[in-house]
């Protein structure tokens, strides 16, 4: 980091340079036990009971598209990151950051589509703040949202908690949310409209504890992609992942449209598919639960630490990187 | 409203316009009991405990003036909105948005800035995000802030527990945050230096509460004044509020500064002042508690619902009235 003067577009990307961002200035200063556990929300313990807190900013980009818009994605974004801890998603707060000159009109249906996914969701959004900038010093809208939700099981899914031996499962197909966003931002059109993936995850994550699952670990898939999700977890638990890419769903359209933009479908951003990791004793249960779009798409080991394997259709195994940044940035 | 087609900067100012979009856009579309309190906090009940929950965006310009920064700011401002609903601060998220090119130093110094508000406060952040948007997309750094406090006391000091007979305590002289920034944005000198009064007010708040005084209600000062806070408090209670000019302590450079530039001083933004309201049987121990730079500046009447009047020197009445925005935009 020291021989990078400026902030670069990448950092805000969920790759490598983002890392080394939250690593050299943000953890040296803030650095306690709580930020530190490195998980989707913090985990905070009241005395008699939990709760986890976690927010987000949102700077999409067109605010509408296919499947979704910056309101929808502002709030099933926040309260995947408190599933991903297990928690019961509750309380959301909500942060306009306003360019001067936005039509009224956008704003309503933005407001109507948080409402419409808070109702959705079974959150209520309790506490806003409104700023309006200058024209030329914003971009349209910006949305921050904060969640609080409350710990209802004794599991407490982490990345500390994965062991090799355990099975990687992925909640559906991938790459539907950056290709949405991308058809719109390069006026491309497909034979039928691919729709973003964006939708809460609460619903099976709380399914899944509730049947009594030995849930190690949980993760959304958002910048980045599989792949980004996967190498954070590969680092944090300091485990080897081992993937088979034919277990992994990608829609024909999402596959061709990856295929015409030059993109790998492996780090194109989703904002409604999970991973868990959990027991391999417990992955019929989990499969069943979640439903016919999950699959166990491979495993964790004791190989190299941080390490996130493919292995592709003839068999032959390549190293899953993580990137320096986002292929498309301002994803979300 | 419905004849505003496009967001103006006046609507993030604090003032008329701004209750107009909440009332127009927001409320509308979020309203529930929790939102519905209007207070600067959520104050949420877990059954056996009552925690607060709160969220403000900082866009102030320039990032850096005199006594401060938007780091001190971002920590101070929400801190300072959980200690009014009587909630000790604790847990702090931060969301970062970048513009491309921010110098790298400038973040580090706003990092820094924040970590160094946060152990003053008392509070840890436990959660954050960072966004990076193109340059001309954003005016170098935006930060979000979301916090939880903890409520110990039975107290909830909100509007509705105003009545008529109460008085109104200020805590010390208003108006220098406004003019420590806008002395930097129109490079003024004065022959000393007016510094933001930026500070964190939980431990002031928690010292009332610990004395057991019957605090009605509390409310910070920031965008729009002291006549703002005072504006809202009466229109929420449904009291008049009648305030004597002579005991709102001004110091003279910033009252030098005002007449140079145009402003009333009622008006000027506070980041480090607030106002309570008791009975009048707890004030000389609320006085005491608060040291020699509190004042009691008036009191609650059942004159006018919703009405603010304000006692000239001579004794002549006049009604202090609520702005439509901002004397001056991005002050916070």
């Amino acid at each position: 980091m020291a021989d990078v003067p400026n902030v670069l577009l990448a950092h805000g990307g969920g790759g490598r340079l983002m890392n080394e961002l939250i690593e050299s200035v943000f953890l040296p200063a803030f650095g306690n036990p709580l930020l530190d556990q490195r998980n989707d929300s913090a985990v905070i313990d009241l005395g008699d009971r939990r709760i986890a807190f976690t927010t987000d900013s949102y700077v999409v980009r067109p605010l509408f598209f296919p499947g979704g818009d910056i309101g929808t994605l502002a709030v099933n974004g926040t309260v995947n990151d408190l599933a991903m801890c297990g928690a019961r998603p509750r309380w959301l707060s909500a942060g306009f950051i306003i360019e001067e000159g936005l039509p009224m009109e956008t704003l309503r249906r933005v407001v109507q589509s948080m409402q419409h996914a808070a109702a959705t969701a079974g959150v209520q959004l309790v506490t806003g703040d409104t700023k309006v900038v200058d024209k030329g010093k914003g971009d349209g809208l910006f949305i921050n949202t904060a969640g609080i939700g409350v710990i209802e099981h004794p599991a407490a899914p982490a990345p500390a908690h994965v062991v090799p031996g355990d099975v990687v499962v992925l909640s559906g197909d991938i790459g539907r949310h950056g290709i949405a966003i991308m058809s719109v931002r390069e006026g491309l059109q497909f034979e039928s409209a691919i729709e973003s993936d964006c939708a809460p995850l609460a619903a099976p994550v709380m399914a899944l504890l509730e049947h009594g699952l030995q849930i190690h670990c949980l993760r959304d898939l958002t910048r980045g992609g599989l792949a980004s999700g996967l190498n954070e977890i590969a680092m944090a638990a300091g485990v080897q992942l081992d993937i088979d890419e034919s277990a992994v769903a990608v829609r024909d359209e999402v596959r061709g449209a990856c295929e015409l933009l030059g993109l790998d479908p492996l780090y194109v951003a989703n904002e409604g598919r999970f991973i868990a990791i959990l027991p391999p004793a417990d992955l019929p249960r989990a499969l069943d639960v979640l439903g016919s779009d999950a699959r166990c798409i491979g495993a964790a080991g004791d190989g190299t630490a941080g390490l996130v394997t493919l292995k592709n259709r003839l068999g032959v195994a390549r190293v899953l990187d993580l990137l320096s940044g986002e292929q498309l940035p301002r994803i979300c």
